[in-house]
């Protein structure tokens, strides 16, 4: 019984040049006819000697093909009857993995990408420019001729020393890095908030955040169980009184703020905030993650000294990035903690990732050594000053009564408030329709949803797109008087 | 009064010409000498127009520098006095971080380095060869040249798209991806196990793992507060009459299973065990986390099918590594799991760091496309044949009666048996004095510690290396009857 007269045999070619066994070649392609369905389950192959004549081999060479496919699963030998093809069955009864997440995980929100033309309020990422690929090409080629095996080699998990040395040189210059401290380099600063959680925060366990705040760190600490809880955010960054009232309250491990130009408000603490932040923290005996991703991104006044300066009881776990002044696909940031901080997060770091990739570390402690990390940040600046002002001055003009912004000195972000009643999500909606993106104010809220509140994200875009999406937003905030927010939850067009 | 006339002014240079303006290169210095004391704790600053004579400069340029160093809490004005350093205090009263670490967290375990010179069969890491790296010098740059914008921007938390679809269409053919699954790309293997974590499993819920297990996965699971219990591995895999056990009696949430070249055992799964694990899966509803990072490691014998590809049910989540066969130092992996599993993981690794460095992504596409990987796994698969027949025949020819090893036919370690009572933490003490270091048993346990086993790692080692390893190995063991096991924990020299 010739079972498979109508298979192409004859398409079958060997190399006996190769690598790879005849045998092999054979098992790989019959493989492949059982997982396509072309040899179907059940069908009988033809006997060892009548293939290895058809197709000019050796006998032994078919029947070890049948035996390597036999090993896969994918054939069943019967003595005297033949070798069947065992093709694995896909049936109904699957696992139901719905009733196995995680109770604290929320659903994955879906991030509706920007369209193309659109003028793009909603995120933004420092573009790299030719210049800078260029010089990052470079780099990557010095880096690996000069330590190409120690970079391709598993590293330490505390980050790759030249970098390391390198970053504690300038945290210890910034006046961050106090004796006592450790550097721990992080697969970007989103890693470091998970350490944290890691770390320092149990199930059921009290996390104090910006509210509204950006919201990777808030999904991030109720994924890990925790119990988030808000502080609300005025232009001048968290309102004190309800820091020490929530303080007093939850008790809580920790607490995370953005001292500096915050997402999404923009808004800054000033110096005596800072430092009564820090009595709170002292006299509750909280820690304070700082989270100062934006700190290189000042585009006028004094530099404010950050939490982790300031601080001389050893409470701040300080978290920078390179992402925002750099290139946001290298995932490495960095954190500075007191010593015992530093090495727990480490040890928790290790089990995480093993360490941060290594070809992006060197690099970039390549591209700080030759200045194109500070020649980048000096031109995102120069760019970020024109774009503030063209938005303050466009926002000034451009919105109703009744609507206004926050003013930061720097950053990326605008807050835009609409007036009450108003519902920043409906306009979002209409706003999308006239190919104009930002994100409404309820994405960010922790408890109190700013229904009228948009975060618009001005350091990406020219001021000329800046004045076009602002007159567009005037035009359609004026356009429909607002109604009492009570709408859906509309598409979000971004996470960062 | 002229509180600092001993202070340097004179060595203060100003650049006119360059980005930052006067003030702020005035200030910078100043914060330097606060922060290093060199200027004290409440010495008074010269007038601003006094410093200003002194340094030629206007006036203003000192007051806007004043002004900028009080702002970062340097400096305190008091009207009518003058301006007095506020020096940064490093008091006494510290946050007692010690009662802060959860309590599921072990203390970090310190990693001894090896010595140069030592025969080191404690780990191995495939060492990047000149051809590899200059491949990957190219590769980088083309990648660059050809996609550096869309590399160095901000990618999708399931990974860098190009490469993406090759390892889809390579876990295809392999039969492995099935449809309705889905590929996420990890920062390496061990971040698909923090993945699952996160995702499936609760504080005080049960996760089984092999015993002895690769302790960065039991150590993983632990810190997330889960109950790990270990089910016995023999030569031929985990135990099905201890795995049946252990599911009736602990009804897990998981269980993570190396059914290849298994670390630290390198013992495999016959393909009618892996039948069996996925009938226990099945009949339990306990989903498999199958971590095969050592399935390219083959060195002879037939290929067998992997948990996933002989999963009907959808009960497997599969995880591969680059960095057993590429370069360990790029932290890149992948996963394929069922859609609705994959897309979970995928929110869970935005949350953790948002995606991986996409760099080394976009490098690692290249060299699969070029065939670099191939040929690199190739002569890995030379070196390891050879290196794993020196391993088995040294053995057998240097243990001791009573002593011997299980055989695997791949990955990176053997398994060594003492005898019994033998005390491997105590040989592996007298062999570090020799220069000869393996990892003792223990170290990899659950719970039934194998104190007279311990882990040979063969695949990193020359043959003359290793057949000199056993044979001073065999020396020791011979040297002093082994005591029983009640020796202290020693240092670990490795932690893969």
């Amino acid at each position: 019984m010739d079972d498979l007269a109508g298979m192409h045999w004859d398409s079958l070619q060997f190399d006996s040049g190769g690598a790879t066994p005849i045998y092999r070649q054979l098992s790989d392609r019959l493989a492949g006819w059982i997982r396509e369905g072309a040899l179907a389950d059940g069908s009988r192959l033809p006997p060892t000697r009548e293939l290895a004549g058809r197709l000019g081999l050796n006998r032994t060479t078919v029947a070890a093909a049948y035996e390597a496919l036999e090993q896969e699963g994918l054939l069943q030998a019967h003595v005297g009857r033949g070798s069947f093809v065992s093709a694995p069955a896909r049936p109904a009864a699957r696992l139901d993995w719905e009733a196995r997440w995680k109770p604290s995980l929320a659903a994955p929100q879906t991030l509706a990408p920007a369209e193309a033309g659109a003028l793009n309020f909603a995120s933004w990422r420092p573009a790299a420019e030719p210049w800078a690929i260029e010089r990052l090409r470079r780099a990557a080629t010095e880096v690996l001729a000069a330590r190409g095996p120690a970079i391709l080699d598993l590293g330490p998990a505390e980050g790759y020393p030249p970098l390391r040395e390198l970053l504690w040189a300038q945290m210890k210059r910034e006046g961050i890095a106090q004796p006592g401290d450790e550097l721990l380099i992080t697969s970007g600063c989103q890693q470091g908030l998970d350490l944290a959680a890691k770390v320092l925060v149990g199930p059921g366990e009290t996390v104090l955040l910006e509210d509204p705040v950006y919201p990777g760190a808030r999904d991030l600490f109720r994924a890990a169980g925790a119990e988030v809880r808000g502080v609300e955010v005025g232009p001048g960054g968290v309102s004190m009184a309800d820091l020490e009232q929530e303080l007093a309250r939850s008790r809580p491990r920790l607490m995370v703020l953005t001292p500096s130009f915050q997402n999404p408000t923009g808004a800054s603490l000033s110096l005596d905030a800072r430092r009564e932040v820090l009595r709170l923290a002292s006299r509750f005996q909280v820690p304070v993650v700082e989270n100062d991703v934006y700190a290189g991104l000042r585009y006028k006044g004094n530099r404010t000294a950050s939490l982790k300066e300031l601080d001389t009881q050893g409470l701040v776990i300080h978290l920078r990035s390179f992402s925002k002044a750099a290139f946001p696909g290298l995932r490495v940031g960095w954190l500075v903690a007191p010593r015992a901080v530093a090495r727990r997060l480490a040890a928790a770091k290790q089990l995480t990732d093993l360490h941060t990739d290594q070809l992006s570390q060197a690099v970039l402690a390549r591209l700080a050594e030759d200045g194109t990390l500070a020649k980048r940040r000096e031109r995102l600046r120069s760019a970020g000053a024109v774009r503030l002002e063209a938005a303050l001055e466009a926002a000034r003009r451009e919105l109703p009564e009744g609507a206004g912004v926050w003013t930061p000195e720097g950053g990326a972000h605008l807050w835009v408030r609409l007036g009450e009643p108003s519902d920043a999500s409906e306009l979002a909606l209409r706003a999308r329709a006239h190919k104009l993106l930002f994100v409404p104010g309820r994405y960010f809220a922790v408890r109190r949803p700013q229904t009228s509140a948009l975060r618009f994200t001005f350091a990406g875009a020219e001021p000329d797109e800046i004045r076009r999406g602002f007159e567009i937003l005037g035009r359609l905030a004026r356009a429909r008087p607002s109604r009492a927010a009570a709408g859906t939850r509309h598409g979000i067009p971004a996470l960062v």
